[in-house]
């Protein structure tokens, strides 16, 4: 691979309809443009968590756990090095099952860390996962993408690309994702060279890596490493794998391997449960989240046999269904209950928590979609979710990824960081002296106290319409969707590449060439 | 007035253009259409609240309070009388302002019950409003309504009458409301006649009266009582009054004369100080809380010196600015956690809270109406609400009543109520004969744990879409806002008017003809 961008190579392999050509032109702008790198606001809770359920449903939830981790056990397949090592750990191994006695699985999931500490490539982009501490990722796994413009389609490099500036263009997510959208006009078994150039050149902030298989894990790992340095990851988390359990009750052996190869590298995970009640779990959410709980803390016991003290988030992707109809539904006050007993398992093995999100069964980025994303982004963040998945972009169950919708997603992700810093209760913020200089039937608008807290008092909201509807409507009666749209391609104009040195970028791209030509093209 | 309906007057009286008959022929099916009362869910909540601050912050926000009832002090304007009242009950007066000492205004609220009985007309309608028990209540106030087909214009007596039925049609409102728009087709001084006619008539749930004058207070309360007795009405709430404080620490003397006669004939009150940070009050919200519970706190022990066991709500309307424009936002951060606070005073007091609603600045029933309307109306049921006004239709600030948005925050209405009952955690619940069934990688869709739970497992939201994509475009790819309009008018041709005895309803008529001939029209 020559000096070239890694995105011309991509434009030339495969081709593109003319009237797509809007990335090859905001390419050529992007090489004249290197700019400073973005700054980030930190995610930290300065609220109570909303614990929703006693001591004692708790520990019914908790036994139920332990019932399902001894006498169901969890299945471990295809991979027999994990049974081995869950074996030699003193785990019960029947068949291809793990059988945790009471407490063991928590037990050995003891040397994760209650916190850990998230490297992006800059400075800037650094963050604890764990504790008081938050950060917000975009949506993932999506093979659509929509905009205004372009309707419904699938996403190609071209999108993923925009979404990882679009992230790291906000000052409000603090993680670049993974596979962000699938960028299907890449071959499968050459995708995550190209997602994770992309995270790594045109974001600074961290990011996951592939896990569909376990050279392309391999791959995502050693590219990192060439940023970053194989001496300092082996101790510092600079990327993360996002592991689904197979619910129900079960881990298939493409994610225990890609676990186990993160975990050897140095490099986080995130243990994901993905259950739907009534489909791969029973539909009462106590038994979905006991079911939940006990996958969680077997794939979390396996990564720290694996190696111990690997960086871990407590995840889970708990929703519902459509019981008329079978169809996924988010948002749901069941599903939202459930992510907040999630919160207080997670407190009860002092691990991070992934919940929550930005999550809508919408196909549009319409009041539906922002109705149960609203809910169930605040919920997680109300349960104490440390690392949220899907926090900007998502529409239709996760199957497309919106620009507007990022965007509008973004806003409120900036009014939580709003949220969580809660209530500065102080002589000052008390207003005495606003009370005494203001007059009776005075506007507060003009006094001092005011004017001092003027500029910080309250969280501007910029996509969010509060003008009168005069104006409104002289503007063109804009819908949310149709302000955001403008924002998110202002944004990708305004978007400048950070830098990278160039020797470092020149590896990259011969490491790229070299796996590209090492295989051929495979679209599974 | 002749046994005609009343609304025909009201055709009669108003000319409006041909294209706006639907009323007059959806008020000729109504006469043949007379159906049973609609039920309605309890809304109880089995949550705890969500307090976000800790036992000295809310003492320094408690004594900023008493700082104000002592040394500021609350106005009461152009009403002698409730001067004399609380100082005849010891409370300090100078001027028009009364200076309560520390502990003294919430010594006078003890009276106030912690929870009250509301008595709509039929059984199905009667509600405990306090403690674990909410009422959910349309807007208030809109002087413009708005719909995808007409757009935004004037409300009128034909709108007014239609959110009634929508109010009435629904299991998850308690309440019909007040002045749920303007009738502003209507000369103002006799609005009230028709609004009460048309809360008494075309529901059977509770309501609220005028109180821009004292003699449509009264009007308000004896059309009432022609319907559910003096006696019965003099010990038994079934109809309250939003008194709002004129903000800044004051009360104007046509709230205050409401207030003694809507107390006096034994109703309720909803006393609600409406501030706006920055204009109203100073800008950071602890002070903002300070100064709206020193509001409410003087206004509440004015109703007990009036008469002691009045029922109460304790009311605010707290929200922000746009520090750039000066426009009033909703559903924010800071308005949010205000709320939450609010709650606490709220236990603190033990008196039941009215806090939260569907709140939006939007201009349009879009992606930002419902992230605004969602923060909020969660936050103010985690805040503890009692009594949510403006839980279904609110635009623009509420200027504007939405068809389409009082649809669609029924929904959400709906979901809450499902929301607020919490997980019960059980062994059914819990689910180990769903597990115990379900072979290894099967689902879980014909267990018969799930067949059991099926039905009542979930909220079933109608609204909301979580079909395929495929599906949904087929369909139309309609918006939620889409669907919503033509949800409510599915629910007007569906609405059956309850039943009434034909000589209470004559009384009604002949009551409202002869205060009609008694004044002439005035518009203010």
């Amino acid at each position: 691979m020559h000096r070239e961008s890694h995105t011309d190579h991509a434009t030339d392999m495969h081709v593109r309809p003319k009237k797509r050509c809007r990335g090859g032109r905001s390419q050529r702008i992007e090489k004249r443009q290197q700019g400073k790198v973005v700054a980030c606001q930190t995610l930290k809770r300065n609220l109570p968590e909303y614990d929703v359920l006693n001591e004692y449903q708790l520990n019914d939830i908790k036994n139920q756990t332990n019932w399902l981790l001894e006498q169901h056990g969890i299945a471990f397949t295809d991979d027999e090095e994990s049974l081995a090592l869950l074996d030699a750990a003193g785990v019960t191994i029947k068949g291809n099952r793990a059988h945790f006695e009471a407490g063991q699985a928590q037990a050995l999931c003891r040397t994760a860390p209650a916190e850990f500490y998230l490297y992006g490539r800059a400075n800037e982009h650094q963050f604890t996962v764990g504790g008081k501490h938050t950060v917000l990722t975009p949506g993932y796994g999506s093979p659509f993408v929509s905009s205004l413009d372009q309707g419904r389609h699938y996403a190609t490099l071209i999108d993923f690309e925009n979404f990882v500036k679009l992230a790291y263009m906000s000052p409000y997510l603090h993680h670049s994702g993974g596979t962000v959208c699938e960028p299907v006009d890449i071959p499968v078994n050459k995708r995550h060279l190209y997602m994770v150039y992309a995270h790594l050149r045109y974001s600074t902030k961290p990011f996951m890596g592939s896990v569909t298989a376990p050279d392309r894990a391999q791959d995502s790992i050693d590219m990192a490493r060439i940023v970053f340095g194989e001496t300092f990851m082996y101790e510092h988390c600079v990327m993360q794998a996002n592991i689904n359990a197979n619910s129900p009750l079960a881990y298939d052996g493409t994610m225990t391997e890609a676990l186990k190869i993160y975990a050897r590298a140095g490099q986080g995970l995130v243990i994901s449960p993905f259950i739907i009640g009534g489909a791969m779990g029973p539909v009462t959410m106590p038994a979905l989240i006991a079911q939940a709980h006990a996958e969680a803390l077997a794939g979390i016991a396996l990564s720290q046999v694996v190696r111990p003290g690997t960086s871990v988030v407590y995840g889970n992707f708990l929703t519902t269904m459509n019981l008329k109809t079978g169809a996924p539904t988010f948002g749901t006050p069941e599903a939202n209950l459930a992510a907040l007993v999630m919160g207080q398992l997670s407190r009860d093995i002092n691990l991070p928590l992934r919940c929550g999100g930005h999550l809508t069964a919408s196909k549009c980025a319409d009041a539906q979609a922002m109705q149960e994303s609203t809910s169930s982004m605040l919920t997680g963040l109300q349960a104490g979710g440390n690392y949220i998945l899907h926090a900007a972009g998502w529409l239709e169950g996760g199957l497309t990824m919106s620009y507007e919708k990022f965007v509008m997603d973004l806003e409120q992700c900036g009014m939580l960081h709003r949220y969580y810093q809660g209530l500065d209760v102080n002589t000052d913020t008390l207003g005495t002296s606003a009370f005494m200089e203001t007059a009776e039937g005075s506007s507060y608008l003009a006094c001092d106290h005011t004017l001092q807290h003027f500029e910080h008092a309250n969280y501007q909201a910029d996509l969010s319409d509060s003008q009168s509807y005069e104006a409104w409507a002289l503007g063109g009666s804009l819908t949310m969707e149709q302000r955001a749209n403008q924002v998110w391609k202002q944004m990708l104009k305004d978007y400048q590449r950070p830098p990278m040195p160039d020797n470092i970028h020149n590896q990259l791209l011969s490491f790229i060439h070299e796996r590209r030509v090492s295989m051929p093209d495979q679209n599974y």
